[in-house]
């Protein structure tokens, strides 16, 4: 299920996160979805031979993380995502785990809006990305069943 | 092929486009990638009760195209993405169109990094998504072959 905080059970401080780990799939899917195919993402010859030494995750992928985190737990269903900064520290590489952390930094009672604090880090701790989100907040409490995706096959290559 | 734009072959003011139709394959492929099953993407019995009056595309899927834009385009390949500003204005439902439109506003000659003016909008000329962005130009002459990617199959739901 997924449950929403609404604006009122949102306070200052208040954190969530979430994590997921890229693998050659989620490039995959992602350059599929995007059209982004560059090669420092889908050629290994080629990104063995950038500064990067070997391929990366698509930066925005990781800034789906975030989205991912604030449309799912906090604050969850209902929320209209308004506007996002991002800074990009480092890259992301397959087996990377990335651990999303929010926190609630302002609550705009009038307008029912909240700023969120977001950092994502890798499995070392270092930081990888951050930013802040501007979140129209849900007002009606929600818990829906997780919407179950169909299976995707992707051919060998 | 890609084929990018050095640091200096860039200009204030140089132009690029960049642009894709949403469909429902989109939306599956970006909700696998992230993980941002939210109903009101996945489920249009859900989305249709909601002020969108119908699933939508993810947010962060529409800066996605901004990304591509700046990876494929301009400046293409070697471009370092560091940072991003996102607005965003309106939401995109299947069949949607989005161009994205990128113009050169800044050069840091020390640092060889642009900043770059991005703005999406949908068919009918209404912007959807808008933002800044920094790039880390290449300071290399490069053309590379574009990736294919492998096929990718979607099973009926």
């Amino acid at each position: 299920m997924l449950t929403n905080f609404t604006f009122d059970e949102l306070e200052i401080g208040q954190t969530a996160s979430y994590e997921k780990t890229l693998t050659e799939r989620e490039i995959i899917l992602f350059a599929a979805a995007s059209g982004d195919t560059n090669p420092i993402h889908m050629d290994e010859e080629y990104a063995n031979g950038t500064p990067f030494g070997g391929r990366i995750a698509h930066g925005i992928w990781t800034a789906s993380l975030i989205s991912a985190a604030i449309a799912n737990v906090m604050p969850g269903p209902g929320s209209i995502y308004l506007g996002q900064t991002l800074k990009f520290s480092r890259p992301v590489k397959i087996g990377d785990t990335i651990t999303i952390q929010l926190e609630v930094t302002e609550k705009n009672e009038k307008r029912k809006r909240v700023s969120i604090q977001c950092s994502g880090s890798n499995q070392d701790g270092k930081q990888i990305i951050s930013g802040v989100a501007e979140v129209q907040a849900p007002t009606e409490k929600l818990s829906l069943d997780t919407p179950v995706l169909p299976s995707i096959d992707i051919a060998d290559s």
